[in-house]
């Protein structure tokens, strides 16, 4: 328990216990990021006596889950992002700053950002995670990942800009580069784009083009790995590629990528495929906690926590969600997903009001409520542990619960309305080629 | 009439009138720009034995009279902006390709663009005019015009960015810099952006931060000339100028600006206004061309054009819209709105099919249907001829206007929807604050 008794020599040995409680100061909570579990943290101490500062270089919180859609034009940005003052706008004990966070003292207990110095009494790191290279950094340029809403909409740029140029061309191997697009990574991130990109092309712009087929563009999903979805049971994961294969992806296993250009990728096995919109989603690097903290993190990044989510020695301090190394109590790792994160933020919410009281609380438990992944317009694979959907089933949970789960009941109300025409329409609103360079 | 007959020397005087038909070139009609004139142009030859290019660098039709919404966090971008495909992909005859236009050499009747040269027989000439800044180029960096998608979210990333910045702040001059918004130009875009601001900044976000009150926000309307609205009658002016300060907008008439830098503006009379967002809807230039063309154009940059829409001496190209200076048969000029691109694309289009079948066809005439402006939430002022509305009334009448000429039935559906719950919940939907610069 952390007090601090401003008027701590006032003297008098009979305390009166209201002057007492004015004289502790209010505890500071500083929050880094308005992800799924920065939100959770700070929703958790709706009700508690403390100062909440939640810090965001963005003033809006992302619904990561279906950053996908935005990026194959399915939905807008605005649908899938609120601002973070309007979620947290009713809460009065929380402050919000869009500032970017440069650096932690941890001794004086003071978070640096590009305009100031923010002290804290407990400190919640919950800044997620970037997409990676690995090494390959230069590869960034001509393939981008899908972390952010810039992120997005430049994939969407450079997706319905190739059935653009392809329109445009004159000759028939520019147009089949062209129309090639090449995903890297089985994960969900990437079998989410690559059936989103199959559909696109074969059913929602095919009676838009008269010198190309959009239907004969060619969808590559490139995969180190043995199986797609490996997190999911092996039945689920070969469910995932057949459908895949029947929307006309090509699945390419135990691939993986050497070259990466604006020509196209190279394979370890030397094979090489003309493409010239190449696609990452083959891994992500946590935030820079571990840097700001300078305590271990392992290969990915992410910084190691006990039980508690505490870094080793920094019982003030949590590091939450993408940007933390956690195990569960079986020793297996717990998994970089929203339903995780969230569950971290509202564990720390409890250990700090128990902290503060002076109560104990148990360590971080995750509660695994299953996998989802979509594949296209009508199919996806769910594991429930015990239940296991595939198909138009596992869809129709896919969909509902992403809607249920999108914050807002207005973005809840536009993405349906999106979804139900989509399906009847097989159309796309969000078609639009946006360019970061150009004013 | 311009016929090509391609075996003009086949030598037999008894013309089979089927094999004749053959050998007659199709015209090519080449539009530049899918505005509302070249749109309407394009639809106008739907049933014409002709092929039509459509040609525009960006892949999507704007319904630029919504444009301030998205500025101002209504509406999202997509659900304003259609793709050109999509709006024409049921008309055989047409071909779009999202070129940029460089040049147009008259004699050959050639489109250079930055790929390739594409032959006309019929040129339409609809690329708009963009916002200007008259002799202030250095203007620009500092107080950004509406007339795209990017101009629309970098100007809503501005006013978003004042209101955080403001509430990190910790001076009070800062604090009132960065809480003044000053419109320039007092037509219907500036109008409507002060009043959208106005109402942003005392109604929607108005609990959602902690250290300012946003509702103290300045919104200064600076106008050179005597009135707002100056193409609508005087009551109306005065009526609109009235309901912008009734929400709070500080509107100041005879207000020219000698300058602007991040400082804020200072007016022709020596007052000074600190803002850190100006924002300009002062006056448009044409696209270039008069340039390409090689022709005179009016101080604007439209080209002069005579009744039949041509540039004296080009009977093959037609000039149309904001690009245009039409006078209509009583003299005077035809005014740069939606309906009246719209009706030069419709007259331009019967034009051309009347030449080919060599009929003749009457000289251009614009049908002023009314002037429509919306000043925050409930109310505008509407001018049809003899039934002048104000107040509520003219906000319905605008609502329905604006939601029935929205292409496409899904973007009506989404717009209908977030007006509805925007009208019940005074909230705004697409709050974001993305930065053009930031991957």
């Amino acid at each position: 328990m952390r007090i601090t008794v401003e008027e701590a020599d006032s003297g008098s040995p009979a305390i009166n216990r209201n002057a007492f409680k004015a004289t502790i100061r209010r505890q500071k909570v500083v929050i880094l990021g308005a992800g799924f579990g920065g939100l959770a943290a700070a929703m958790g101490l709706r009700h508690a006596d403390v100062d909440v500062t939640v810090i965001d270089r963005r003033n809006y919180h992302l619904f990561q889950p279906l950053l996908y859609q935005v990026a194959t034009a399915g939905l807008s940005p605005a649908q899938i992002a609120m601002p973070i003052r309007r979620i947290l706008s009713r809460q009065a004990n929380v402050t919000v700053l869009m500032e970017r966070v440069e650096g932690i003292d941890k001794e004086a207990r003071i978070v640096q950002t590009a305009n100031r110095r923010i002290a804290y009494d407990y400190l919640i790191i919950a800044t997620g995670a970037r997409h990676a290279y690995f090494g390959n950094d230069e590869w960034a340029e001509t393939a981008p990942g899908l972390k952010t809403i810039a992120d997005a909409t430049e994939i969407r740029a450079r997706i319905l800009s190739a059935f653009e140029r392809a329109e445009a061309a004159e000759d028939q191997a520019d147009r089949e580069r062209l129309l090639t697009f090449v995903v890297v990574g089985g994960g969900p991130t990437g079998v989410e784009l690559a059936g989103a990109i199959a559909e696109l092309a074969k059913k929602v712009i095919v009676r838009d083009f008269r010198r190309i087929d959009s239907s004969s563009a060619r969808v590559v999903l490139v995969e180190a790995g043995g199986v797609v979805l490996p997190a999911m049971p092996p039945k689920l994961s070969e469910k995932a590629r057949r459908h895949l294969e029947m929307l006309g992806v090509e699945v390419l296993l135990k691939a993986a990528v050497t070259r990466c250009d604006v020509q196209g990728v190279t394979l370890a096995d030397g094979r090489e495929i003309q493409s010239s919109c190449v696609l990452w989603a083959a891994g992500v690097m946590a935030s820079k906690a571990a840097k700001w903290l300078a305590v271990p993190a392992d290969r990915a990044g992410r910084v190691h926590v006990d039980r508690n989510l505490n870094p080793p020695g920094n019982d003030d301090i949590f590091v939450i969600g993408d940007t933390a190394a956690v195990t569960d109590e079986s020793g297996r790792a717990v998994p970089g997903v929203a339903p995780a994160a969230k569950q971290m933020g509202e564990h720390t919410a409890r250990a700090i009001l128990a902290n503060i009281d002076g109560r104990a609380v148990g360590p971080f438990r995750y509660r695994d409520f299953g996998r989802l992944a979509t594949i296209g317009r009508k199919a996806a694979v769910a594991d429930f542990g015990r239940i296991r959907l595939s198909g138009l089933g596992a869809w129709l949970v896919w969909n509902i619960a992403h809607l249920w789960f999108l914050v807002g009941f207005r973005n809840r109300a536009a993405v349906f309305v999106d979804w139900a025409l989509a399906y009847v329409r097989y159309d796309r609103s969000a078609r639009l080629i946006t360019d970061r360079h150009e004013r």
